[in-house]
């Protein structure tokens, strides 16, 4: 059985959400941030990077998010949540998520985890400063360019779906006007009416 | 036919590289850094983004490392390079590359690249401070759990080694003492002495 180690209000939503949407048999251990539970050394011996998601599986331990969700969909592929079997289609599912990963999810970021990359208090703060601009930036780039409608890839639901609702929970808070960016908002939307995306956080917060 | 578009020293020639070890049909097209190329209206047609690379294909443009390169393996699946039939062994090499997108690389820009997260010259100067620290950090990770040797997922070369080998080209720049890390600078200097390896980057250098 798989057993998901996430945290509330992290990125490992999304691949809570991806579980449901398979009807995939799982667990979930809630990791505490409160009080650092991630640099425990119980939770290190599983992930030791320190953070969520982290995924037991019978054959190992995975973490990294999009690597997660591939993993998830092509494990229940009657799913049908990435295109396997087409190159290009699949490397365009993942370019999405490699560039949330990389650049949308390291901007936000810089708003309440600026001590990874600065030590002093001024340099923290100049970096929270620049997150709505930052953040803002990486929106308009999907707004415009790449959210096909109505789902991410277009037509079709896939993997793309809940990592981009996830990390859209955020922009208010990260200082997004949602007004410039309603294609995004209204996909947002959609997805939270699905009865996997509603089951995974009515889990997390209970 | 394949085209890519890259810059010197940057992370592309991890694409360049397993663009060379599967025997493609490519053309390569240098965008100039100092002449900020990558900001012009021509090369913000192909990749909005304004980053190197890109891969333009007969589907279409593709960009993002990690995507990038398991785009080529399972386009040549003859050279072996992705262990696409298998969901875990896969997700394994796409966890070590997303890892290398979303936290080395991410690190490691900081250094030269912290006006994209703060504006004033006092933090992005902090945050070259952090540099050595963060990216060493990372490198330990790699190092101790991650690389399993002699190729990073084992016995297989794969699209993760070409990844990190490229990415490994910076780390004395970026402060990071080489013998902290020894197994991490040997599949350095074994990744580099393949024919693939010395072939594109004799091309970049040319």
């Amino acid at each position: 059985m798989l057993k998901l180690y996430y945290a509330a209000d992290t990125c490992s939503l999304a691949t809570h959400i991806v579980l449901e949407e398979v009807g995939a048999n799982y667990a979930t251990a809630r990791i505490d941030f409160v009080t650092q539970q991630q640099r425990s050394p119980e939770y290190l011996a599983i992930n030791p990077k320190g953070r969520v998601p982290a995924l037991v599986t019978d054959r190992g331990i995975l973490t990294e998010t999009p690597a997660m969700l591939a993993f998830v969909a092509q494990s229940f592929p009657a799913a049908g949540l990435a295109p396997f079997d087409d190159a290009f289609a699949f490397a365009e599912v993942q370019a999405f998520n490699s560039y949330l990963c990389s650049t949308l999810h390291v901007a936000h970021s810089h708003r309440m985890r600026g001590s990874r990359w600065a030590d002093d208090e001024a340099a923290i703060a100049a970096m929270q400063r620049k997150v709505p601009q930052s953040v803002t930036a990486c929106y308009e780039l999907i707004e415009r360019d790449m959210l096909k409608g109505p789902w991410v890839m277009g037509e079709r639901y896939t993997i793309c779906d809940p990592y981009l609702f996830t990390l859209a929970q955020w922009l208010e808070q990260d200082g997004v006007d949602p007004y410039r960016i309603p294609r995004v908002v209204d996909h947002r939307r959609r997805v939270s009416e699905r009865a996997a995306v509603r089951k995974a956080i009515a889990e997390e917060l209970a």
